[in-house]
């Protein structure tokens, strides 16, 4: 894969794609959410075969049909993530502070040891809703902080 | 300007952008339509000064405020459109055909010597919907071809 197709999605990326990470609610977790990054490109439906192509030339990704319409190419487990953001980060015009809070979130959900430590990525995952300007501002940190001093894991 | 720019302005559009013309009534044309070509990037008004960044570095296109929210940043201008055409098309994975039509087009409209002429270009124009996917498929050529009798440059 040489850069040119690296700064190319550099571009698809900034004009029409997203960076963000969803906190889900799952008890299966130790700390009641599971963290889900994801890269997202959106197309209308009639551009399937070019999400497809960017597909099988990066190998990675996948195709999510949504009902209205609209496809989604997402880039959702963290090797591809990192792989994908690394190469075209040097190109990105728009986009770079979401890239640099996502690696942050990556690498910070690995060490997370604590409730505190846990309610913290939740802070900085909100940090994405301002920088995607996301009109529903959810306080997912609030949220979870509610959900640790009710499962005892954090003093209120 | 680098090659990286160009392959990074070839994904954005392919992602984001739309190439096309547009026939337009003008009674001052000789053949009573303006061709006005374009090539069209779409941002929320949140990403204004993302656009204003391609712009500056581009040193041609401007920008249109929409009533929705929506900013365009369009190059209009037929030198521009050349000169942009001409750097992004060895990076275009999607949009090649629409670049090759409007290439096409620009050079047929310099050499317009009749009315049959102006038909055909109308023609030529039409296929951008189909390449397009737009959803009003006017048919623009049977506009001019009527204009064209009613004018009596054309017999019916």
């Amino acid at each position: 894969m040489n850069s040119s197709f690296y700064s190319y999605l550099a571009g698809f990326l900034d004009g029409d794609g997203s960076i963000y990470v969803r906190l889900k609610p799952n008890r299966t977790y130790r700390y009641g959410f599971q963290i889900a990054p994801s890269v997202v490109f959106f197309q209308k439906h009639t551009s399937e075969v070019n999400l497809k192509t960017i597909q099988s030339k990066l190998e990675y990704g996948y195709l999510r049909y949504r009902k209205d319409g609209i496809i989604e190419f997402t880039i959702g487990d963290r090797p591809s993530i990192r792989a994908f953001i690394k190469a075209t980060y040097p190109f990105l015009l728009f986009k770079k502070p979401q890239a640099t809070l996502m690696l942050q979130i990556l690498d910070f959900s690995e060490k997370v040891t604590s409730g505190e430590d846990f309610l913290r990525l939740a802070e900085l995952i909100d940090q994405f809703e301002q920088l995607n300007y996301s009109k529903k501002r959810t306080n997912r940190a609030q949220v979870v902080r509610n959900h640790l001093v009710d499962q005892g894991i954090l003093t209120p």
